[in-house]
């Protein structure tokens, strides 16, 4: 009997040396952001280069601001989306890729962890800030999630800024779509695939996103997205899916970037959250875990930070543009896997 | 050092026990359905109470055929959720629910486990049978999941059945629209909160859905739904969310039924299986989780079926339409806890 309690206790001692290892400090805050991942050639002109680091750090600064004077993590990847969604470089709000109609279709979504509300949009097209918009419906609707018609007539009920459809347009984006329709001019039949694999050779045009937990130990997360070039009208990507590309619990807040399909059908942000609960895992094993079990090379990339303020950036594309910084000064800005 | 090995010993041996205990016989096929849960009155009259049972037992008979005959799990639920989307008891296809506006919204999607293929479709207005609408987006397009005017022209490529959209109208459901629109008269201000409570209250005309396993070891699911009486234009419900309301994978298939904005916010038919294949969880357990540890009491029910043919329908409602059958001939067919 004395034995088997020795043995009993040196199991105990192991795994309570085993959970430590594993630990970590608390971080006070800590933020993360994506602007999209793939395969960013690495021959990107430096002018170029550099316009997207300094899009990085001016978004990371506006979320820094929120937490560093004890703002709320829900306020801060507001804003940092916002910010993102003002930037012409990045597929989302102003510089939204075109749909197969020459339209922009807006998606968004936004989750607060603490109270596991949330607030999705899909098919917007006169909203200049879909991710303020979806703050609202998780705020102020009794629902969580509005598509087409009856997204911009829930918006007609708010104070939200609207634009013109066209305030979307960039030049860039318009070549890339006219390229996209002129593929499918080549070969009709093919047409539906051209687009997608068009879009899976361009993921860098994928998502915006972030992650934060505040001092007050929530976690949020928020993603907004133009969609991909020449997509089919009224298609719904991973991105406004509360457990795809957008979630956030008691245990990590995660936000996806990639083909939006493999992400859905996998449900990856909230297979992360679980991987992480259910198995005793920490967040970089659970995004490595889907990455590397669930989804394929090339598929997608997630930003994610746990309880702690522990943060993660992984992808199995060749880039991801994001940056991220915590209360103890660790920061990242980078494109490529390794710079 | 021997003492250790024998206890090492003991310890594996309880850990077969265990396991053993929880595994069972591999059925050849097995199929699950529902028709909605929630506060089901006792005093359903003697007539009604038996149309709905028979309802059941005809669309059980439907998966039973397909099923028997060496059918695939996909033909099963599809199969199934047309009967349920065809019966006017039920609250999807013909006697769904009328929106704020007064028309027909109707939400479906369907998932097989073997692929991950997945087909989602929200704001149908004119298509007889959602869930085979959905079942061509999952098969014929590179998306998964098309909303409102958007899921209308996809419909418009195929030869699925259309109706104009007054096909979905039945008395009762119109009565209970106007009660709902009465009661937003009285309180216009509790307008949104009053809709929802009112459905709250009558999860019964929820949501139908059928699960299957089927001999070559396949598992697939379907859902389908007129979604909420009086919702408004747009709202999509956690049916179309892959991972939500519909989830199949290699490890079980899930359908899901009551309050979509609690479903959703829990992913929570990816979560049981997540559950069982991280937590070597028995689906029965998985299910049982996310009923008392996720969600509150009178939100909700799920119908599963798991890669040995172990079928689960539980519900934290007083009720929920709901029948199955195996091939060793278990068959249950029940609406409330206990009967």
């Amino acid at each position: 009997m004395k034995i088997s309690i020795s043995s009993f206790v040196a199991f105990a001692l192991l795994l309570f040396l085993f959970t430590a290892c594993n630990s970590s400090d608390q971080k006070e805050w800590a933020i993360a952001l994506h602007g999209g991942a793939g395969t960013i050639s690495q021959d990107l002109p430096d002018t170029i280069k550099q316009q997207y680091y300094d899009g990085l750090e001016e978004a990371l600064r506006v979320g820094e601001l929120v937490l560093r004077d004890g703002g709320s993590a829900l306020d801060a990847v507001e804003q940092v989306v916002r910010n993102l969604e003002d930037n012409p470089l990045f597929n989302a709000g102003k510089g939204s890729v075109f749909t197969k109609d020459g339209t922009h279709e807006l998606d968004a979504a936004i989750m607060d962890g603490s109270t596991l509300g949330a607030g999705a949009l899909t098919g917007l097209t006169t909203v200049k800030n879909p991710i303020t918009l979806a703050r609202k419906v998780m705020t102020d609707s009794p629902h969580i999630f509005f598509s087409g018609v009856g997204a911009e007539e829930y918006a007609n009920q708010t104070d939200v800024e609207r634009v013109e459809n066209d305030h979307f347009h960039t030049d860039q984006r318009y070549q890339q779509w006219q390229r996209a329709q002129e593929q499918a001019l080549v070969d009709p039949a093919e047409a539906e695939k051209t687009s997608l694999y068009d879009w899976i050779e361009d993921l860098k045009f994928g998502t915006v996103g972030a992650v934060a937990l505040d001092s007050d130990g929530k976690l949020a997360a928020a993603t907004s997205t133009g969609g991909m070039t020449n997509k089919q009208f009224g298609r719904v990507g991973d991105v406004p899916i509360i457990g795809s590309g957008t979630f956030a619990n008691h245990v990590a807040a995660i936000s996806a970037t990639g083909w939006g399909e493999q992400i859905m059908r996998n449900v990856s942000a909230n297979t992360i959250a679980n991987y992480m609960e259910f198995n005793d895992a920490t967040l970089e094993q659970a995004i490595q875990f889907v990455l590397s079990q669930r989804l394929n090379p090339g598929d997608a990339g997630f930003i994610g930070v746990d309880r702690n303020g522990n943060l993660s950036m992984q992808m199995n594309t060749a880039g991801m543009f994001r940056a991220s910084l915590d209360s103890d000064g660790n920061r990242v800005v980078m494109i490529w896997q390794d710079e």
